[in-house]
């Protein structure tokens, strides 16, 4: 097991694979497709148990295709947590296993979590404590998304994993069109995401790697490159995460405005314009369902070059 | 299964029982009683499965004696899911045998989510998709607790289920020291906090019940009682959930300040206080560790009728 600084992991990744994408899993039963068995059994008469085992069979077989086929071209996988809490135990059985054979990868569970103290002490352990053998985490893995709402005491149980190898990112712009609800509203004269952005900023002072980034990062939605520019102005050790290019509607075009002056400064997650290729996006025509792995694999490797004709290669 | 608006139906259970009194389940391996286990398996040099199983039963068998020590006290149960993920499938299943077999009383998941729309119906799913038999969340339950970061449209996909007989809370101030880093800061004259409430109370008109608050409701902490009489003013129909009360800080003297005109505005949710009162508290003396469940229903009893000393029976 790595002991680096999680950020300089993260970027030393992207300079090997010359790639900036994560692969976001979202295995949504909605959009599975029906040859890994989900509208199958539903309609086979099967009974609830049976009928749960299918869908766990079909998750992991889903999520380990779509790492098959981009695993040399992603620096890393971003689960989305709500999709296997959705089948409670059995959902997060197979993100356990999941977790454990591609434990050499990089994951960022993405669950956007934030509590008060103690509660937020359970969610750092559940996610980053590995010691002893008996009290490790099953859900292990090397970085979060946390909500800064609550403050930095919320965040605070995580900075110990992040002073070893652990990365974490904070939401202050986010993709979704009504983010600027509260994040778009102004505290003296400055917006409540460039707020976060700050306040993020100076708590990760600590976590800063050898390549200048901090470990401590912030999420900046691809929708919002003006946004970006002003966070990444305000938070320049910051790492930024950043969702929404393709289905939300994000241009790799704008990726400059996250990156940073070395362009090393932000990874692209896609999830449904990568995952659901087959049936989302410019390859949806190419690609059967059945082909959906190859339809991912063709999609990731358009994104990687997107984003490295947009920004050099990293 | 009851079809009455959330709201109504957590409001008739308190003037049922007499009580505003929710308990919160929080149970910590840190703060368990060594008689259920925890400590015990942990030197008998079990392996890791055995241990994984004795800590399950642990689990289960503390909330289970709670949950029976206070059930005619409480009007229902906050589950902090961050305990339970903390072990991965494993808790996740005690959660949900926990959940299954006390189907009848109130139960309140708090796990704080928030996040973009798509995502947003998967978290909904998982904790109120009950139709069907193989597609039901295995972790139903009454109602949950949000964090609006996102804006409206990361709460939207929770909307069809507050207009049937499910309810949430919102954040609006939360109870730990630093939730004024953002929550305090001021928006065009009042603090981020007030500026959630009346967004919320404006999202909640549509889940209004016959005693006249909505279903869709906020959190604000014990802890902040000036914070309180501005959210009330701001947001007359929203139930709020209290936490804070013992262990953090809060007072029942100051509970006039959530519940309302006619007192029936709020819930308080004691954790530590409660389900630890042999090790927290003023009742830590008089009780030892394997009488947790008298310890809890002595200090559930005295908070009870505390609240109902500030505020009349509900």
């Amino acid at each position: 097991m790595t002991t680096a600084n999680f950020a300089d992991q993260l970027i030393d990744e992207m300079k090997r694979k010359k790639s900036r994408l994560i692969v976001g899993l979202d295995p949504s039963q909605e959009h599975a497709p029906a040859s890994l068995g989900g509208e199958v059994v539903a309609t086979l008469g099967l009974g609830t148990r049976e009928i749960g085992v299918a869908r766990q069979w079909a998750m992991r077989e889903f999520c380990e295709r779509i790492i098959a086929a981009t695993e040399d071209i992603a620096v890393g996988y971003k689960v989305q947590l709500a999709y296997f809490e959705r089948y409670g135990s059995a959902g997060m059985h197979v993100l356990e296993r999941l977790l454990l054979e591609h434990e050499p990868k990089l994951f960022i569970l993405d669950g956007k979590r934030g509590d008060i103290g103690a509660t937020s002490k359970a969610y750092a352990d559940a996610y980053f404590y590995d010691k002893g053998t008996d009290d490790q985490s099953p859900l292990l893995c090397d970085a979060v998304t946390l909500n800064g709402y609550l403050g930095k005491d919320a965040l605070e149980p995580f900075f110990p994993f992040l002073a070893q190898n652990k990365g974490a990112f904070v939401l202050a712009k986010t993709s979704n069109p009504s983010s600027g609800d509260l994040q778009d509203q102004e505290i003296d004269g400055e917006p409540v995401y460039a707020r976060m952005a700050r306040l993020v900023n100076e708590w990760g002072a600590d976590f800063v790697g050898d390549h200048g980034y901090s470990s401590l990062g912030l999420v900046v939605g691809a929708t919002y490159p003006e946004a970006a520019r002003r966070v990444r102005q305000l938070a320049p050790k910051s790492l930024i995460l950043v969702p929404g290019i393709g289905v939300q509607g994000g241009r790799p075009q704008d990726a400059d405005a996250f990156a940073g002056e070395d362009g090393c400064g932000a990874v692209f997650n896609f999830s449904r314009s990568i995952i659901y290729a087959y049936k989302y996006g410019p390859f949806a025509d190419e690609h059967d369902e059945d082909k959906f792995e190859t339809a991912a694999r063709v999609a990731a490797e358009h994104y990687r070059v997107s984003l490295n004709e947009a920004l050099g290669e990293p």
